[in-house]
């Protein structure tokens, strides 16, 4: 089933070594991939590795972003990754074997976006709060921090990997990140009018927002009522403030 | 069982690039894995890779053999890598998922060796004739030659993978009913008290609203917020209606 594979965006995000753009491409030439997506890279590193030789046509249809927002707005799934067990706290984790059972069941009829982090620290809280949940490869105690090219040459050998088991297909498409992102903000408009979060303090509290709206696995009809629903509140709280 | 991952030998044959004997060491470091030993690597590589700023204790501890026969002969389980199909015919070969478990199960009670060729050449015939039988990765036909460091990576993933159970559940626990039966009603408060819903149809629509709460798969720290978020909401629109 190419096709599921083709449904895939690998997603780098600040990379700063050539070399690891390079790798994250050819692994995803080994594994059937094609779809590469880099958001902030060093200028310096793209252009290197593009030009590198034996530069592959994924590192040149290879398509740049400015934010993570823009990257994955047409994927219904953003799966982050990381090494980091603390950041449990803010992401559901799931080891790779079963978050990629997760996501080749949504590929069948979905856009998945993976994301990598740069080399130094990884996906920072605010990238990560674009992600619906988080996979980590079981790596030891004592070394938990892989090579980003191996990271992904991992991630989609496992991805790949169960392609000849028959996967069922989850017909239940979820609703893209645009749409999540616009339900988002409603329902910080929401918070900010009702006093939950104040204005100046908003920005952590649109992250938490963020992730927790990713976390709910909304349908595409769902996130349409909860728009619907959070505009009129909006709507309502702002006809009663202008009246005080 | 660390006992078990400690009784495989990384072999890697005439290795030319530092760089990749870096990143074989790296991902043994991550998956748990200690022995290395190489067979005529490039000196001026090998040399290269140990001084190398972060070189790992793998490294330094690695073993140097001039021959193949060297280097496997403590080892009761010899087997090679390939990426080249037509080499089915000499020997057996398994893929790297089915060849990891008949590993595992010798790696209880002897040593295996993992062999791995050099990046142009990958085994020759004559260092395969030490083996007794071949994995090769599952890469797309149209391309199906791995980075070293990258298939290094792949199977060691693969070999320390199946450690844990592979059918682990899900562990993330869900919000229960009461959780979600809470955020209900206080949502529909919000939804009346906006004017979304009218009181007098609001049956109908809070079996929609408790069907699409359900939906959510919400956990239940999420189950919580969202109840605090919409109980400020519920109280702000309620403070201003009492304006009017």
């Amino acid at each position: 089933m190419p096709h599921v594979l083709d449904n895939l965006r690998v997603v780098l995000v600040a990379t700063r070594n050539p070399l690891n753009l390079g790798a994250a491409a050819r692994a995803m030439s080994n594994f059937g991939f094609a779809h590469l997506r880099v958001v902030n890279p060093y200028e310096l590193a793209f252009r290197e590795a593009r030009s590198a030789v034996g530069a592959s046509e994924i590192l040149a249809s290879a398509k740049e972003y400015e934010s993570v927002a823009d990257a994955v707005a047409d994927c219904a799934l953003v799966v982050g990754t990381t090494a980091v067990r603390h950041r449990e706290l803010l992401h559901p984790v799931r080891r790779l074997e079963i978050g990629a059972r997760f996501m080749r069941k949504e590929l069948t009829s979905a856009r998945v976006a993976l994301l990598f982090g740069s080399e130094r620290v990884g996906l920072s809280n605010r990238e990560l709060s674009h992600c619906h949940w988080l996979i980590r490869i079981p790596t030891a105690e004592q070394n938990i921090s892989m090579n980003l090219g191996q990271a992904v040459a991992v991630c989609l050998y496992e991805l790949a990997r169960a392609r000849h088991k028959t996967d069922e297909p989850d017909k239940l498409r979820r609703a893209t990140s645009a749409e999540l992102e616009r339900l988002t903000q409603m329902l910080l408009d929401a918070l900010i009018l009702s006093g939950y979060v104040s204005p100046t303090a908003a920005a952590p509290g649109e992250e938490r927002l963020r992730r927790m709206v990713r976390r709910l696995g909304l349908l595409p009809a769902d996130a349409e009522t909860l728009l619907g629903m959070m505009r009129q509140i909006v709507w309502k709280l702002r006809a009663d403030g202008a009246l005080e």
